[in-house]
């Protein structure tokens, strides 16, 4: 059987994941490939350390240029992660008509473009499947599985450790603070959650699968961002009662020439499929012309989930090489058309607010008078009873309202002597 | 931009669908495959009824024969249906060397074995995305996505109609009888509707899913079928006091050297992802080695829907001639080991049992005594009062058994007296 050569640059958990796949699973895939991928070395500053996974040490490599440049290594697999060095390795690769595979989604939302460019410069592939999703198979189904379709929306819950935290704050009404502790103690949270708690991560694999939709790259620093660091269990709480589940939610959805990429803990209908995905479970939902909605569920994160779909990455590449196909399928598909990012200010969903209030006479009347000079209708409000300082709060749920205008109205409100900070304002799924 | 022509052959729905979708998207695929698929003729017996989207009458023919042999037709995309005439069309093309696109599952779930061999054997691409899940990318995902993986179970909700009268008889409390009526009155079901609500169109889908799964063709007959035409109210209404929605599944799970394939309404955790999937939406559930759980989801069966599917099998099919890359993927890749079809006496779930019973003392005594005897236990039982016949119903939840003990126990529980048939037995998933 014909054999093609593989080299992993990073040897961390992903790294391992894959070499454990190749060593366990090889056999199985190069049968169902025709075509055998062997592993040729592992490069990887730390080549010390055991991973368990019983590689014979002589695989590993302290030195990644030299592994690029084996002659008998014919797939560079990148797994370091992050946009230094990596992305350096990659462009080597690609320069040398060597195709990647990698699964490093900040690379690609902020350097993408010049990536996918040289990956067509130098006809040769260029693989992410596991940047976005793990072990879910989206962007195969993005880019090749509903090919025949437009587009329309795409609404994804990307990151596994924001999920966790938001399932346990809604099962056991616990505070943000306390499910991220125990989450870091777990495992399931960095001791650095930036990335996956403020919504930085799935705003990187939101412009992955918004450039595949939609066949170009997207201005990462454009795309609007909020996380899930300040949610509160009241509005948790709330939420339920009026019948949603708050997710943080990437959505993507075209306008007539324009898509808008936006990132935030967004309340979706209890009853909808994405509400049903829990714990570290990612989902993503696709809207299309033609295929109607699809939805693909998975674990979006961990060392052999992601394996899995490296492995698939592999696969295709192998194929494409035995078959002298390269390229037959672009890193990102192009659509003859060219849309603008929209400015989170020309949005327009429904929202949740929740409005700290002075007990006094009027007070709904002046707010909801407000919301309506600024265009901004009810659909439906929850007047609680006052706390012991007095303060009412007022719940509620607009009709689509255009973002700028909800802007404007927000900062007159706050404006109300009788208003109490923070206000709180949610977005409400279309689903 | 070079082209590639298709064929139709047969103008019904889907045919009428894939059309409109060419009209429609047939730019935005070609840009993004780089090789434009052109629409050359559609071969149907009724050439004369307007379907309403606007194909010039030119492309029609009735001589599917004269399309197939056309010089510039380089694929046929087969959407007659059945096993006739369409398995010879099929077969001419493929003999030609001319790729061939599918939505099929009848045939393929019969004939599949020797219509593989047929593609092997000329080196032509056949493709039959659109035969399982309608617009869900579910083969493409068992093909391709998960080729990395050891796949250990499937188990999906595959028949629309099926899931449309249970999800209304749940939720709505009805009988069989009126829903399947209301669905042949809304269009959700056919005037004949015994190849969806019996299990059959469950059971072709099931042994194509295991195919791909497992590298070879299963024998259809062996298939154990169970349709949900006898279930009745009181059983949907105890599994949901038990925590369980009933859906109709098929399940494909390996055992160390067999394949169980059933198709069965089945008991499925309220809080599961399979039981969230309502009215005609189908969704398939994977479990495998690397990946762990991945789930499908979206529009079973439609016009459109299955037209995405087979768009997406087209523009492989174009992408492999435009790079002389036929038989990049083979119809069923094989995974170097046969697996022999477990029979439906040896798998083992855990069971639900309503055994009418004269409420006498000592009949739980006696049927309990009766299943330990033949190795089931009880994982949880529910006593109902007496009805006015003072007869009790005794609804059983077992542990995991083995289905030909339950056979011997529940022949055993027939002989008694006290019991009055139909006693009701039903799986429970293992998600």
């Amino acid at each position: 059987m014909q054999t093609v050569g593989v080299g992993i640059i990073g040897f961390g958990t992903v790294g391992a994941g894959v070499v454990e796949g190749l060593l366990h699973n090889g056999d199985l895939l190069a049968q169902r490939l025709g075509v055998k991928p062997v592993l040729k070395g592992v490069a990887d500053l730390d080549i010390e350390t055991d991973r368990g996974i019983g590689l014979s040490p002589e695989m590993l490599t302290t030195d990644a240029q030299a592994l690029i440049d084996r002659e008998d290594v014919d797939i560079i697999v990148e797994l370091i992660g992050g946009t230094g060095i990596a992305r350096t390795f990659i462009e080597q690769a690609l320069k040398k008509g060597k195709p990647v595979v990698t699964a490093n989604k900040k690379l690609l939302a902020e350097y993408g473009e010049s990536l996918y460019a040289l990956s067509r410069a130098y006809h040769t592939d260029l693989h992410f499947g596991a940047s976005v999703g793990g072990g879910i198979p989206i962007i195969r189904a993005l880019r090749e599985g509903l090919a025949g379709n437009r587009i329309l929306a795409i609404q994804g819950i990307l990151n596994g450790t924001s999920n966790y935290i938001l399932t346990r704050m809604e099962q056991e009404g616990l505070p943000f603070e306390t499910v991220l502790e125990d989450a870091q103690r777990l495992g399931f949270a960095e001791a650095d959650p930036a990335l996956d708690i403020d919504g930085y991560d799935t705003a990187h694999k939101a412009v992955i699968l918004a450039s595949l939709a939609y066949g170009k790259a997207f201005e990462l620093h454009k795309v609007h961002v909020e996380g899930i660091r300040r949610l509160v269990r009241t509005d948790v709480e709330q939420a339920a009662t009026l019948g949603y589940r708050i997710k943080l939610l990437g959505i993507i959805r075209r306008d007539i020439d324009s898509v808008e990429i936006r990132v935030a803990p967004t309340l979706v209908p209890q009853n909808s499929m994405l509400a049903s995905v829990n714990g570290v479970f990612n989902a993503v939902m696709v809207e299309s012309d033609l295929a109607d909605h699809t939805m693909y569920y998975g674990r979006g994160a961990g060392r052999l989930p992601t394996a899995s779909t490296v492995l698939a990455d592999i696969a295709d590449t192998a194929r494409n090489l035995a078959m002298d196909a390269m390229m037959r399928v672009p890193p990102i598909p192009p659509t003859g058309e060219s849309l603008q990012l929209k400015s989170i200010e020309d949005i327009r969903c429904r929202y949740y607010l929740r409005i700290l209030v002075d007990d006094q006479p009027g007070v709904l009347a002046k707010i909801t008078g407000l919301l309506a000079k600024h265009d901004i209708s009810i659909e439906s409000f929850i007047q609680k009873r006052p706390d012991i300082q007095g303060d009412a709060a007022l719940v509620i749920v607009t009709h689509e309202a255009l973002e700028s205008d909800m802007n404007a109205a927000l900062a007159a409100i706050a404006e109300f002597s009788i208003v109490k900070p923070p206000t709180v304002r949610l977005r409400i799924a279309t689903i």
